[in-house]
């Protein structure tokens, strides 16, 4: 379910519809989601007389964390701890969260080290190294496969080349698939998975305004969260991590952002863009709509059931808010007519050259495999519930581990056991009552697409209604137990394709069907990547290397100006401060979600009111940079991203630096807070050394 | 807007899918939503030793009331006095409302009759005559016509009753189509658009327990509001109207409800029931959801945004609460295949006798049917905005009204034309920030129907993304202005045809697709029409005449007993008391939605605690017989139906009474509150005279 709703998609940035008319090409210096290993350094110097080392560089990726959950972060000691925002935290402290302790709303605070709480599922990568093996993964691929064979071949070859990677270097290795297939780049990280939870303040500040100032500035929020990651059961001793540099992050500075960008659509041609504006998003949004509106009914139920979906539900607010804005954007009839004249100028461009005027047949690929999407968009045979996606992955499990390991499914390579057993085994709690409702309402959601007359949704139902099917199912399975998942995983191939629990029995029955569509997902895909692997080679050839691939939840470098801005007659500041907080409040009659929490209106007297609280700059983010160190020409931290502006909504396909911004929390007003609200002097002490 | 989220049809009752299964025909003793002309007197006199007579029958009917916008009510004295449901005035309550004294939520009491407030466009009507004019429509049509044809000639004879009967007898005549196209009779209504406003009580008790408690039971809710009619300036003078029996609704009574079920589907083949199961209530359900999500974000920004868009969400969360419990009903294998089994039985009979085997071709042209229908779901050419309603009201009225009144859109018929007026006309508040935010989403709900390359989508866009162009077409109209829509229609076909007002030219722009869509449904409806003449003609000839016709908004007759019940283990009493209000609220933390109004904590020690409050009974009703009365053997006032419990929802499809309740208020609650809550003795007094 994460994976359909996940947070790390929601925070989405960049490009303004009216901008992409009135504003040219030059005007967009700070352009880019660069990868480390091709940061665009002549355009640094000429635009900011700024020229990184390598030193600097190498010392601000190590400094750099992924929370694979979905979301970004930073070293920031040496004795492991690590920043990041609320709401990236979020699932985590609900997962943490019981009735009588719900960390979520009311924070945390460990006193001393021995008191920091084992968090039951994150794990945390540092990217250590990154290699080309475009050629190596392209050899695999012969002229004469089908798509299918072709992404079978790409597969097993992407999936040895993993786990030779892994053996040699006991590091996790993915093999990074960017430019839409155009390069293929190995990324080697060191996994953290004893994370354990530090600080974090009340939700109350962290989502202050809540979804009414989601995507909006200014904000005065303090979105953050302190973990520490752990080896060998003490703090890991951690050699590249930020310093501080609380003065810093002032109007005009150049910043830099290093992150995980998830997803962009940039280098989608007009056909994909069509379909997702035409088709797929406002399935989404439908989807979206219709699980925020479940959530919500499910907590008007008693307190206890809203604590229990209050991060699910804010999680797929955030994300319909944001698809709310990309859809808006690509609903611009100036957007894509831009977007069609840009491909027939450079398509005729390739017309002039013989030997590239083949490329120009990917853009007759990529409109058929769309057809071919729309045509499988409902036809999926899974079930989007936290209990069924564990019975999936034991089921599929039993019969992907009598297989070498490059012709399994792909998250049932070796190299990938380790994070696979993580989610499958994760301690965090599971709700019957939940998931009894989102199982109804998923069963009922098959029938939508499928129509109740499908065989595959008959054998679903099992000739109940889906409330009733869904009461046994939830009420027969043993699932709910980690200890019953590991010993089922445990007992091998045999004993899970003999289980008898009726989750597992509903996924075998699902399986055929489901492997039926996943095989033609990929086979899309593979016939896309292909096509994309040409028009790269067309935007090389054409506009040179400085091209940057789309978003792909691997480490970006992003960089732009702290600057304020103005729209609609009215002038936003670069900065809010912490006092600003509580003219806002009373702005808004301190009526929820506009509430402080009773620890800030304790320590007002005690803080610094002009203490910089939230920022905004330039920088080209999207969903997945939430919690993002912002860093100064010194490398040294003056913030930490955590939300762009509703204009910057559109980054996910245009990138324009007009009104679009990318918000974040100033690391002065971290500190400050630490300071004089949360009684952490001892923390922030500790940052930065 | 109204007809697409009628409130009228949100209160949806009568049909558990377990119930279908394990209860029997001859148990659902009380099913039927009765003809006043064919009351099934055998079956209450073998069930109930209930004999009516014309009197008792003619007594109740002209005391009762339909409310056009969506309702029911009946009259309570003498002098005019209409009682009806909150629920059902709060579209009248908000229409009255200001941000300065909002009626709706703190309700309203006219101390004196000067002080009552008449209402912007409510349409009253009293049910006078029913006469059967099936082969008289039916003459009109003859077998060589096409489908188009035969709507078209159908549509005009329908148009001449109505026109002779209203110029006979000054009464608003409607012909309505029984039984899908079975049987046309004509109504004859006294119509009252003089309606002030006389009580209301506060929303928080009115609508105690929010979103949450709707549909449920046990209930605490004084849904209750008092209007006026007026002739010519004065209290209209009323012969037929209820006497009060506050002592009535114990259980085991049999009691009686006259009101106007808008809309069931029992008729419907299972090809029928399955469109609307795969196709049609799951996009009606995703723009429930869609608008509910919309206008839960408009109103964050503000208390007067709140203000402004709670009547509608309140009515959009009761239509998808409802259509979930529908939609569940009828996602249930047993019901389908019972259905199925039904019908086989049937045709099988049918085949038996050769005058009747011809009538099984129903079926297939109710199938042929449904495929169209699917076809011209997302191809609707018109927005669901109250400014745009107005623009294309006036724009179609251009050139219908060179036509003769038989020729038109029904809507536009000579006979209507005043009630079309009261609509066009009415001077309810239309507000711009409002309608831009409905504007552009429908505008964008127009491109996820048909995609943006539609040539209609590129015409109503105007080269503007859906949030531009909505703030553009609200910032050109004029039609906010009720004397501009009046200047409009007055000036004339020409004028109209010429108007450079945006919405107007939208609407111009949209009409030939408009039409040609219309047109099409009305053929594929004319088409169901001879096929279910044919179904019943085949129900009459096997099952006899106990037979009722599906709901039509017009008045109907239900009976049942009043009567507690069991449900997974819990019980429900037959009534609750006014002291049991304040329990549930203490139960409930005193949170919203269980806060109630500080008028009920004042008067708590003045009223009587056990004073009956509301009650359950198992009569066959469904949304828009809101507002029902309820009454007893003698024909007096023992209640108001204002609800039906969860487990009635689909009695759109199949009735049962194992445990699906009509919730009614009862009738000494009502005076009791009047009298002791809200110092309206006088109207208590004056209730029954």
């Amino acid at each position: 379910m994460r994976s359909f709703f996940r947070k790390s998609l929601a925070l989405s940035v960049v490009f303004s519809a009216i901008a992409a008319v009135k504003f040219p090409a030059e005007s967009r210096a700070d352009e880019g989601m660069w990868l480390f290993n091709s940061v665009p350094k002549s355009q640094l110097k000429s635009n900011h007389q700024f020229e990184p080392t390598q030193e600097w560089l190498d010392h601000l990726m190590l400094s750099s964390v992924r929370f694979n959950s979905g979301g970004s972060a930073s070293f920031v000691s040496s004795q492991g701890l690590v920043l990041t925002n609320h709401h990236v935290a979020s699932d985590t402290l609900y997962k943490l969260s019981t009735p009588e302790n719900n960390y979520n709303e009311n924070g945390f605070l460990a006193a001393t080290q021995a008191e920091e709480i084992k968090t039951p599922d994150l794990e945390l990568n540092q990217l250590i190294s990154i290699e080309d093996v475009t050629s190596k993964v392209n050899e695999a691929v012969k002229s004469n496969m089908t798509a299918q064979e072709a992404a079978k071949a790409r597969q097993a070859k992407m999936a040895a080349i993993e786990k030779e990677s892994l053996d040699a270097s006991g590091l996790r290795s993915d093999v990074v698939t960017l430019f839409g297939g155009g390069r293929y780049h190995l990324y080697r990280y060191k996994k953290y998975t004893d994370v354990r939870l530090v600080w974090a303040p009340e939700a109350k500040t962290a989502f202050f305004g809540g979804d009414a100032d989601n995507f909006e500035y200014p904000r005065y929020c303090l979105d953050v969260t302190l973990f520490r990651v752990y080896e060998n059961g003490k703090p890991a001793q951690i050699d590249h991590f930020l310093k501080m540099d609380p003065k810093g992050a002032r109007e005009q500075d150049l910043v830099f952002v290093s992150g995980n960008p998830g997803r962009t659509r940039r280098i989608f041609t007009h056909d994909a863009i069509e379909f997702q504006r035409d088709i797929a998003l406002p399935r989404t949004m439908n989807l979206l709509r219709r699980r925020e509106v479940l959530m919500q009914q499910y907590g008007l139920a008693g307190p206890e059931q809203q604590r229990r979906s209050k991060d699910d539900l804010f999680g797929i607010q955030n994300s319909r808010k944001a698809s709310t804005g990309i859809l808006l954007g690509i609903q611009d009839p100036s957007f894509t007519a831009n977007k069609k004249k840009q491909e027939a100028e450079l398509i005729q461009s390739l017309s002039k050259d013989p030997k590239l005027a083949p490329l120009a047949k990917a853009w007759d690929q990529i409109r058929d495999a769309q057809v071919k999407r729309k045509e499988y968009l409902t036809k999926g045979a899974s079930l989007r519930s936290q209990l069924y996606a564990k019975a999936e992955m034991l089921n599929l499990m039993a019969s992907e581990d009598r297989k070498a390991s490059g012709d399994r499914l792909r998250e049932f390579r070796d190299s990938n056991r380790e994070s696979l057993e993580q989610t499958l085994f994760s301690k965090a709690p599971i709700y019957e009552d939940l998931e009894r409702v989102v199982l109804a309402d998923e069963l009922s959601r098959l029938i939508d697409d499928r129509g109740a007359n499908d065989p595959l949704v008959v054998a679903a139902l099992a000739g109940k209604n889906p409330k009733q099917r869904a009461t046994e199912l939830v009420a027969g399975t043993k699932l709910i137990d980690v200890e019953e998942r590991r010993k089922i995983a445990a007992a091998g191939t045999q004993a899970i394709s003999e289980s008898k629990d009726p989750l597992i029995v509903l996924a075998r029955s699902l399986e055929s069907e489901y492997r039926r569509v996943r095989e033609a997902t990929e086979s899309i895909e593979e016939q896309e990547r292909q096509a994309y692997a040409k028009v790269t080679e067309a935007k090389f050839a054409v506009g040179g290397d400085s091209v940057y691939p789309d978003a792909t939840f691997t480490l970006r470098l992003a960089y732009g100006k702290v600057l304020g801005y103005e729209t609609e007659g009215k002038s936003f500041p670069a900065q809010t401060t912490l006092g600003g907080a509580f003219e806002h409040e009373k702005l808004h009659l301190t009526k929820d979600p506009w509430v402080l929490p009773t620890s800030w209106h304790a320590a007002r007297d005690k803080m610094n009111s002009d203490t910089p609280f939230n920022f905004v700059c330039t920088a080209d983010i999207i969903g997945g940079n939430s919690g993002s160190p912002v860093v100064s020409r010194d490398g040294a931290m003056v913030g930490i991203i955590f939300d762009g502006n509703i204009e910057s909504l559109t980054a996910d396909y245009y990138y324009t630096d007009n009104v679009s911004r990318a918000v974040a929390v100033h690391i002065a007003g971290v500190l400050e807070s630490l300071r004089t609200i949360y009684g952490a002097s001892h923390l922030a002490d500790e940052m930065g050394r």
